[in-house]
């Protein structure tokens, strides 16, 4: 195995780290290295915002439903779908280009590129000795987050990223089992056998917690995705990304 | 420099592979590596079909638009965002999830977990030896492209990525500035910096290009993304996406 394949099984969310924080190369690296993923028809629909300003990350962790993480690390990236710099352009070249920027295709090409950016980062700060953790939280309340950090309409931030150096390393979660998750030649439409796969990872996931908690945490992963996905949460998104101009049509 | 960031630097789109086909061990390290990434809430809300049925692959190429690479490499990905795994466990635990898996929130979750779970992928293939193309085109025609791989409501097919050893291997393209990608604690609102930057990019694009081609081909970023863009490509994409119960509500 080599080490980027080693660096990628090796990974684990980090959610304590050191009183450190990134040198400006250290943030020079992870951004080449987001620059550096592939982008769709060379579009780079996406921009990155680094925080380090004290009460703003205070804030973001507040957001993010009390996340100290957000707040304690060595460096706080938010990742963006971005089309307005493609607005921007349109208006250096006289043209309008409004109705394919505010489409389902585009903003699904933007969420994908940020995302493809986000992990040649998140990967090339593992490769440091650094930990990272992707912080969903800050869809909690978008246009709060939106006005804290000034951004434009035909912007979205998809997520955070703390990153810095782990003060407790936590265990890998298993996965779901391979052939769950990888089809060949065409969709498991098998439901009895796709159910008996998830019958057989509730149990691996039952072990993995109750070996973690001596026993205490009973759980399983079909009934922490249901309390998970149960709960609704931020059903605000489909209205508040149409008013900024994005996945309207 | 590390092995890893070596390896997400030296990031090129490969589209011309030789004929040999990957292992089977190859296609599994490269799963593996695909799930070893962080998924939201860890929903994993995806699925990757791989393709080596001589047929598919001729028909993905001619849908993704003449692209022989696409039908000419050692192994051929489809990576879905995949919310129907959660449709069929809400079944297995007896609850109605139906508004959350169709709201917009669930559906950038399932693209960006599907992402990063791709990026990995490349990242892993890449790391022993081979190339790789993302190929958006499969999104030129996703009904044709669902039927041909049994996709069921619920799943999205976002891109496909050839993989395989490298017959040419191409120059990298230069990426835009990196003070237009990455702003520190708000978004950079300066517009006439803004574009500075993108006229300085363009300048750095127009020599790339003259140089690959002996003078040849006069291009710029801005240029080239308005040709791309205004082509209004995939504007059937929101109601197709509506239509398996995706990003609805």
């Amino acid at each position: 195995m080599n080490e980027v394949i080693e660096t990628i099984l090796n990974h684990r969310s980090i959610r304590s780290f050191k009183e450190q924080n990134l040198t400006a190369e250290q943030i020079e690296t992870i951004v080449r290295s987001a620059q550096s993923a592939s982008t769709s028809s060379f579009v780079q629909a996406y921009t990155i915002i680094g925080v380090n300003d004290r009460e703003k990350k205070q804030r973001l962790a507040e957001l993010a439903g009390e996340q100290s993480y957000v707040e304690n690390n060595g460096h706080f990236f938010v990742f963006c779908g971005d089309l307005n710099r493609h607005r921007i352009l349109a208006e250096m070249e006289d043209v309008n280009l409004q109705a394919p920027l505010e489409s389902t295709e585009k903003f699904m090409v933007a969420c994908i590129d940020a995302a493809l950016a986000a992990q040649n980062a998140a990967l090339a700060a593992e490769s440091m000795g650094l930990g990272i953790c992707y912080i969903g939280g800050i869809r909690n309340d978008l246009p709060v987050v939106c006005d804290l950090l000034s951004i434009p309409e035909g912007v979205l931030p998809l997520f955070g990223m703390a990153v810095g150096y782990p003060k407790k390393v936590t265990d890998k979660k298993p996965r779901l089992p391979l052939e769950n998750i990888y089809h060949e030649n065409g969709y498991n439409n098998d439901e009895a056998s796709f159910k008996d796969q998830l019958i057989k990872y509730n149990e691996t996931i039952s072990a993995y917690y109750e070996e973690r908690t001596d026993g205490a945490r009973k759980d399983t992963w079909t009934g922490q995705m249901v309390h998970m996905i149960g709960a609704k949460s931020r059903m605000y998104m489909k209205e508040f990304v149409e008013q900024r101009n994005l996945n309207k049509r």
